[in-house]
């Protein structure tokens, strides 16, 4: 079991949505002796203690790091690749140190190459977040019941593995699952599920937005249709996704590439009226709902065109 | 206001999701003096016997028409088109008569050249539906609070006017708001709102489910981080769409070359780094997202990456 002696000091670097949610899941489990807000944005650290979410709000690393025995980096991948010296600089001797980016590969490397005897980096990838930011969008069961995936770097001693486990019993203290796997892996897997949807509803929008002879005022009329489960991806923080793309690259690429071929594949047998085809292609999406449902990750409600929660 | 006497004999041809749902909400709002099912598979006649949902049931298509006033297409865009001569043949005089599906502009082809003094035919296209099929997922209030797109043919005299007005009545009876628009301007709105969404959203399952490095339960597990979303609408009816791609090619590929085109500049953003380009690109689904809430379409939740109504 998980008690509060096992997080002394947690320091949340990057106080906006995930943190902040980090921060009340810590608060409600119970298991963190201290909890110190970070962020270099000041209105970040005053919405969070007007929510009284953290023991101490500082905008300075140093300060914020000297008692911390747990460090969680919760800012955007691309920032938290280049503020990783920053905090190791700054992190007390056999501190633990997670990061939440949805890219692990680059972030390893950095991990790796910059890893001391001194401190255990473990990278974390939380699969969940809703498309809101900021800390007053926070929830305490943000990760409750999804997936968190962990990508230890190559460091094969011991204290290491403990620090693993110290890693997986943080996020079962919130409610997670976890999965540990390699972090090539992780990024062509999260490609698929998650990196080449969000580029699709992304791009959904801007070819939509650009039609001339349908007005928007339409779009937003008939967008039960369809379109409107794109929008609410679309919507996520554009920052975050930018540099999903830019640390993903070669991952994205790849799985774009397999979309695109299969989406040429669809516009050929439109335009020649190839019915069959179509047929036998749209079947594919009820048999892979199906699996989606049968291993229990959601309900099976008709969602009469509304298609959100209510 | 609407009442009983408006609608003496209302026929549905083809009961299945629409159409059942179509019986539920004119009973419901007791609008329909009778209410006769007509389908050629008996086993749905069967379920909706089951349900009580109409007065007659008869896969004689003949029978099911004599005495209706108001006759309901309810079937597949490709079998409607067809099924129209058969209809006109076995119609009263003076009935009004309409279809439900997604394209607009093949349909009021054939009725225009098939129509007669002796009927009214009205092409509509209710904003509607669930991902599921068949007469026991229909539901009364499915066209509550949704459009319903009407495309009257070109027939400028007061009877058809009347008929239109009628069709009008109908839809708000069962809680739809209406729109008049041409033809070939719905096709190519519903292609960019709903046709191209529901296309890659199947490419999307295709292009998954074809990648050898990435498990198939990988893809379930961590589906919540945005994949999930497009199984909702990929788990559509396949014969249905398959009808709505090969009926409405021309707008489909219009829409579908503009988001390729999108999509390669994406492609060409990643593959260059140019954070910039992309940033720019993602903050316009907020802005559409903001402008679909603004419309009052539906609320802003945050979803916790659970996407679906429970």
């Amino acid at each position: 079991m998980t008690s509060a002696t096992d997080f002394s000091q947690v320091t949340i670097v990057g106080f906006g949505l995930i943190g902040s949610s980090i921060a009340r899941g810590l608060k409600e489990a119970d298991v963190a002796g201290r909890i110190v807000a970070y962020d270099i944005n000041q209105h970040h650290l005053d919405q969070a203690k007007d929510l009284d979410l953290a023991s101490d709000y500082t905008t300075n690393l140093s300060v914020a790091l000297s008692e911390a025995d747990f460090i969680v980096m919760a800012t955007p991948v691309g920032a938290a690749n280049d503020l990783l010296r920053d905090v190791l600089d700054h992190a007390p001797e056999g501190a633990v140190i997670i990061d939440v980016g949805s890219v692990k590969e680059a972030f390893a490397n950095a991990a790796q190459s910059a890893a001391t005897q001194k401190h255990f980096i473990v990278p974390c990838h939380p699969i969940s977040g809703t498309e809101q930011s900021g800390p007053s969008a926070g929830f305490g069961n943000l990760f409750r019941g999804r997936w968190c995936i962990i990508t230890p770097l190559k460091t094969d001693t011991p204290e290491y593995d403990a620090a693993v486990e110290r890693v997986v019993q943080f996020w079962q203290a919130l409610g997670s699952m976890t999965e540990i796997m390699e972090a090539k892996h992780h990024d062509i897997a999260l490609a698929a599920t998650s990196h080449l949807p969000h580029l699709i509803a992304f791009t959904m929008m801007g070819a939509v937005d650009d039609l001339e002879s349908v007005a928007e005022s339409e779009v937003i009329k008939y967008s039960a249709g369809g379109f409107r489960d794109f929008t609410r991806i679309a919507a996520s923080d554009p920052v975050m996704w930018r540099d999903v793309f830019i640390h993903n690259k070669s991952a994205v690429l790849e799985v774009l590439g397999r979309f695109t071929e299969e989406l040429v594949a669809m516009q050929r047998a439109i335009r020649w009226g190839e019915a069959d085809t179509l047929e036998s292609a749209f079947r594919r999406g009820r048999e892979i709902r199906r699996a989606i449902l049968d291993a229990g990750q959601e309900k099976d409600v008709p969602n009469f065109g509304r298609d959100d929660p209510e």
